[in-house]
């Protein structure tokens, strides 16, 4: 029997396993969970309580709290663990991996101690620079994807035939998965977008309108796009569906755990109330303070994005940014 | 005493009006109109009821229908007369036009009879091809700009002096203007999202959510940029504020009446019944018909802005369009 493995049980991981259990009936998808409840749960019941409570998963899927069960025999691994835990996961199974097993990364984000992306901190925790990676990304709310509403993504790594079999294994009647070789363009877009998201949250809940939301999502998208390019992504990749279709996403639907984020600030919440009452992960966050650190390192202006970590870091309020990046000097496009 | 011309009483003429007035309340602002009883209404009650009816208009606007009295001593003219009647309007008071008087076009769309942008329909109708031109876009909700929430435009001219021109008379603390010199990239953007705002809101009354639309807009974001490419422009003025910025607004906020006219045809109302209840132009329908005809003249595939147009003809039901769209071969991005 055909196996996979998808590690990480929240919203996009359980969403993974479930349209790779529906593409085929006969393969088996072990979802590697932390929580033994919640591992209880999808097996008994067949359903996540947590993030799906109203969704049947397939039968197909199994979950399980124990590695080597999950990784014996899988042909392929989605990695759907958040990006700021993933090294010390990676590292506390890294025995129960094969070195030629296949990962499919769907975690989006920078670490914040490394500054990598999940194509370098996924072989790094393992312990094997060679250990064959593709991250996948694209606009699509998990729980759209359970819905088996028309979704695109795009699937990129640097080997073509990985690229194709990542396409292979997900791709349906409802999910469309181009391929690419910009893995760079890919993650960072995916991964900064979610700062992006926060700054048109914060907007809203300044009640500054849609002209203003625009006109910052635009100047993000640059942003991403100035610093992509001098980390060696295309720029036709962060124009794409990775890119600006993903950030569009993020940032105009309110469906976005990011952008919600977003809105608490600028309408007056503290960060630390914010978080202590959300049940997922913001990688957001995290991923703001890389930026300042990235853009430092790569010498790119981003007054966007840096604005929302100085917010996150409370050295700025949302109101003092809006009025500096309102009176910047009016440029010229070139 | 300073005087500019703004012709046509639309919703963004008037908001381009109103705020020509009060950044300098010592300058008059002509307004030419058609329509001598909202002509009346504007002057005795300093409101235009038809699109604004809750706004106060500043006292140095004055309407008018007579071309004579608005362009006599005009030393601008802000153009917002809709794309398709502009020709005709401008023939028609031509004789009142200094062939010095430089034009500022708010106008967006394409021509449909000669698939011109609207930089060169004017110097046409004018009968004059040295006539100073610049284009202003970007994403402004007319509304947003009468409530002074903060915006951000582009203007675009092939001569650096008049697009100055045109920032410092329309600049001010809620409105950032951006220059240009790529004039084709501006202005093919701002008519062709009117044809993608078309074709989210359709998604949208099929309630295909909202990854199929970040999808979709994405895809004809591309789209866009190929033929402007094709037709001169610069990639990163389509990457920009007036671009991917005006593409985002229009296709992920409710307030566009293209998007709107699109939510109907998506949820099964006719292009009949729909237009003969608006009460405003749809720019995004004529301008559909001439994608199709630009999309074979330069060579290049648009498949989401050729459907909406085959969708606007009778010649394909939305359904199908989706299913066509979704069975496209899985592409390698390059």
């Amino acid at each position: 029997m055909e196996q996979v493995v998808v590690i990480g049980g929240g919203s996009f991981g359980t969403a993974m396993a479930v349209l790779l259990a529906r593409n085929k009936s006969e393969m088996q998808v072990s979802l590697l969970l932390r929580d033994s409840s919640l591992c209880d749960s999808i097996n008994n019941d067949h359903i996540n309580r947590k993030y799906f409570p109203r969704h049947i998963l397939p039968d197909n899927i199994v979950a399980t709290i124990h590695p080597e069960e999950a990784f014996k025999d899988s042909e392929y691994c989605v990695h759907a663990v958040p990006v700021q835990y993933s090294a010390d996961f990676l590292k506390s199974i890294s025995e129960y991996v094969p070195p030629s097993l296949p990962f499919f990364s769907v975690s989006k984000g920078l670490e914040l101690s490394s500054l990598e992306m999940m194509s370098q901190v996924i072989p790094r925790a393992l312990g094997n620079q060679r250990q064959p990676i593709a991250v996948i990304s694209g606009p699509s709310f998990s729980i759209e994807l359970m819905d088996e509403l028309p979704t695109a993504m795009v699937v990129a790594s640097k080997d073509k035939e990985l690229a194709r079999a990542a396409q292979q294994l997900l791709a349906s009647r409802y999910l469309r998965i181009n391929t690419s070789s910009d893995v760079v363009g890919v993650e960072i877009a995916g991964a900064l977008k979610n700062v992006l998201a926060i700054a048109a949250g914060i907007v809203e809940g300044m009640n500054l309108g849609n002209n203003c939301m625009a006109a910052l999502v635009a100047q993000g998208c640059s942003e991403i796009r100035w610093l992509a390019e001098k980390m060696g992504a295309k720029a036709t990749t962060l124009a794409g569906l990775s890119g600006t279709g993903d950030i569009m996403l993020t940032c105009f639907v309110n469906l976005s755990r990011n952008r919600s984020l977003g809105v608490r600030l600028g309408s007056g919440e503290s960060l630390s109330d914010i978080l202590s009452s959300m049940n997922q992960v913001a990688e957001g966050v995290p991923t703001a303070g890389a930026v300042i650190a990235l853009a430092r390192k790569y010498r790119v202006q981003m007054p966007v994005l840096t604005a929302v970590a100085r917010i996150l870091e409370n050295e700025l309020t949302p109101k003092k940014a809006v009025l500096e990046l309102m009176s910047l000097p009016q440029v010229e496009e070139v």
